[in-house]
């Protein structure tokens, strides 16, 4: 605390990440990052950024970015904003979209940031519970509100919602931006950037942290209507000119255009997936249906908080939320290679075999 | 204009950086960009980040480039914070330490970003003119304000504020918060750094845009007590958990360690600087005096506007400023290489000549 401070500053509970462990030989399924490298594609473009052209700003707007994200979805470029990270990308989104008197709505357990983001900008809100089976049930958002935001799939729990869902939130609410947070798509759920064009309300986030396997890199973008891109574009150019590096415009482009090696990386993680939640209910826990990169999961008699000690203790670390408490006996597994599930898979019987 | 726009995108002003033309062959004297690319040191250092570790988030702490950091300045790493660029660490700034009742101050003559923060975080503010050299005069800051931020040298100007009067300034204002910018100070001016450990409430930004040659990566930081910077923690731990990409740490932390490329540059820009002005004096400009590594200078009889123009059809770039009236004759030189100063001396002998 200090004098200096403003009175945000004061107020603020800033976000937590997950750990980063600096050790090696660890089985790291804490963070949902990608078990695999990015494209040989990418590698090629960030090795052609090293030169003396680092010593001039990058292009303010990352257009080369912003046009191929454009073709990637067959969407206009002036749909397209793009921002260091899909953290960077939702807070320009908070400020600018969802700053209004009425409160925001998103759910009770979702991403820890969304509160964090409303203690920032001073926003109002509101949470939603989730249904019993941890579902987003649509017709709890059906009040006054100045915006709604949530992951779809949702995070931690890796539940998708079908696209008719979104469809039917955005009839029943045309006042106030609809957010919804991609941020795992691509492992399963269906992508509401189809749905742009026709509402002009929608704002669909991503990253390329996640499916793209560059959460190294620092890149996300949204998808709206124009009138919603100008407002982030307004708050980027109030905030820092030149968001994205050089590496960052380039290494991001390089990983949209190559479709296939996404595809395919995509493909990979969602069969691990599904081998992982079989491996898992053999040994008595109860997993979540995951459109996700991740499976939120709960063994039937022990404790989330020392099932995830144990595995530690094995040096393997998974994610565990203390509260609420309704989610505290789950453990938020992101999924890894084939072999980090089998060793996943072997600890869990070494710690739960009396 | 949208309904779905928050209050404060309607209001904003967002700032126009520097051109950055995607024409090849011009002599770009613009934006301030160091004409010499970075250290041999940063490029080993970013090609080794090329690999799959992209897949994995960054540090969200940037340790190893804190720690490079105060290692420079012999300071301890709680008296530092790394950014996205200097923009975005005095975005955070303005919003942690600069909010306050009482408006803030800076000059009328100044980095154009200062009044955008203030717009985009509700802050008042209150201009200071110039003295009639275009100098910072200290005694015009003492009145009651919610934080004062100049940068030192100050831009577009290029004059450098001996340390003295820094010191006199923070003697005389002990309630609020001294922001000096430090973007250009490595070409001449004195850096307040080692003023620091005395006055809790100076707070330094840098860049490594200028003079160690990395626009391209965006980097910046701030050097202050601990409780200044644990204000700016909180802040970007509410905004964005991990600002700096693997590329901008290891390129940032091998360009502070190389001292010695970044000293020589600095006098190969400062030489070149001292050439170009005696050039330009000799074709009748009034050069202010400048500590930076550009130049602002007015011809004897032709406009600003009109120099700016002609110089631009021979493929030579500068900056022109049209408002406020008192600085529309002149011209923003950035230093480039000598081949550079050559070209533009040759153009302007053309433009002049009748």
């Amino acid at each position: 605390m200090s004098k200096f401070w403003s009175k945000v500053v004061h107020e603020l509970t800033p976000y937590v990440p997950g750990e980063q462990p600096k050790l090696a030989n660890l089985v790291k399924l804490n963070t949902n990052e990608n078990p695999y490298g990015p494209s040989p594609k990418v590698f090629a473009a960030l090795e052609a950024e090293v030169g003396d052209s680092l010593r001039l700003y990058p292009d303010p707007t990352s257009e080369r970015l912003v046009q191929a994200v454009a073709q990637f979805y067959d969407v206009p470029a002036t749909h397209v904003f793009v921002g260091n990270g899909s953290d960077e990308v939702l807070a320009h989104t908070f400020q600018a979209l969802l700053k209004h008197d009425a409160p925001i709505l998103f759910p009770d357990i979702t991403y820890s940031f969304y509160p964090v983001y409303c203690g920032l900008y001073g926003i109002d809100y509101q949470t939603v519970a989730l249904g019993e089976d941890f579902e987003i049930n649509i017709a709890d958002y059906q009040r006054p509100n100045g915006g709604i935001i949530f992951p779809n799939p949702n995070a931690p729990t890796g539940r998708g919602l079908p696209l008719a869902e979104i469809e039917r939130l955005l009839n029943a609410n045309t006042e106030s931006v609809v957010v919804i947070d991609e941020a795992y798509v691509d492992f399963g759920a269906e992508s509401a950037v189809g749905l742009v064009a026709q509402y002009p309300n929608l704002l669909v986030t991503h990253t390329l942290s996640k499916a793209r396997s560059l959460a190294g890199l620092r890149v996300g973008y949204a998808i709206g209507q124009p009138h919603l891109i100008e407002a982030l574009i307004r708050v980027k150019d109030s905030f820092n000119s030149y968001p994205l590096d050089r590496f960052a415009i380039s290494g991001a482009v390089a990983a949209i255009e190559d479709k296939a090696y996404f595809e395919e990386t995509c493909r990979k993680v969602m069969a691990t997936r599904e081998a992982l939640i079989a491996d898992l209910q053999d040994l008595d826990f109860v997993v979540l249906p995951s459109a996700a990169n991740f499976i939120f999961a709960r063994h039937g008699t022990r404790s989330g908080a020392e099932l995830a000690a144990s595995l530690r203790e094995r040096s393997i670390i998974v994610r565990h939320f203390s509260k609420p408490a309704r989610i505290s006996d789950f453990l938020r597994i992101t999924i890894g290679t084939d072999m980090q599930s089998q060793a996943l898979v072997n600890a869990l019987k070494e710690i739960l075999t009396p």
